[in-house]
């Protein structure tokens, strides 16, 4: 049964493929060749685990009703079976963005950097979940675990979005991040 | 030490006595005789604990930079000498209020039901500390618990702000609400 929180698993063992481990900025996560997503992370890892980073899906922050509108009409769900690739990209943002008020965050994240435009031009062909953590808790890595799902054909599109956003100014408050691909264990070599 | 992750204990003993314990609207919280502040809710709470309440503070979800800076200016810190008197309002809002997009939340919050500016003219009478639980866990039994503290001269004021609240287009998203009142353990009687 799927709760809001949600577990992402590293490890040996999977059902997804780990491609890509890469450290974008700030401390990397240690090797691991496949994930597992607990839909329920009050249930225990696999023995095999490395680590573990945890999420909850949780209301919207920046959105406005007409932005949400147009997502819900244009933005695909999880799980489509030709959306073969994944990627999980862990963010931890500086103490200077989060003293800043939800006004002046709005106005870096939209108004300056185009962040919610910029994924609208990336539907349907990339599936998104935002899953929160930093008031999971005072010690969590992270600030928030964005899901991604594409067809191996969008996965041009998909670097493209990722160095657009990166380029913008809401990432000069990013101090860490890391870029995890991966590849669905079922899906053809 | 302080962490971000307070935990509010009811029990038998602790700083507080309870002298109010009241169910707005929704379940009540079972009756205890004091209430004790853990500044690290990792702690194990006392054995004679009854209920735990956990909130983490965190970053300001609908003050402008303007009303921040005003804020910042009027309200007085926790732990004043004279403030003896405290309540602890733990609420939990309806799944239609965390539908709404952050635009329509401070239309209602501010535009509508004077949150903000209506605590302001409590200060510096009224301290007070907020803390979330909605997005500690899928399961916390409230959102919100804000804690506020002020001198017994103080208390009818206190009475008139949480009937304003009460009566504001905010509150008609409130589905639970308990209302306790406390007084320091080393207050005269």
């Amino acid at each position: 049964m799927r709760t809001r929180l949600t577990g992402f698993v590293g490890g040996r063992s999977g059902t997804w493929r780990v491609v890509v481990n890469r450290a974008v900025c700030g401390d990397p996560l240690s090797e691991v060749t496949h994930l597992e997503i607990q839909d329920d992370a009050a249930a225990s890892p696999p023995p095999s685990a490395a680590w573990v980073l945890r999420g909850i899906t949780s209301n919207e922050r920046y959105v406005t009703r007409a932005e949400k509108t147009e997502l819900a009409q244009k933005q695909p769900s999880l799980g489509r079976s030709n959306a073969t690739c994944a990627a999980l990209i862990p963010i931890k943002k500086s103490a200077a963005w989060w003293g800043l008020t939800q006004d002046e965050r709005r106005r870096i994240f939209e108004d300056q950097s185009m962040h919610i435009r910029t994924g609208m031009l990336f539907l349907p062909a990339v599936a998104r979940r935002l899953h929160h953590c930093r008031d999971l808790s005072p010690t969590e890595p992270f600030d928030f675990l964005t899901w991604f799902e594409y067809a191996p054909e969008h996965a041009p599109a998909f670097e493209d979005l990722t160095l657009r956003l990166r380029a913008s100014p809401e990432w000069e408050f990013v101090e860490r991040e890391v870029d995890l691909r991966l590849v669905g264990c079922a899906a053809p070599p």
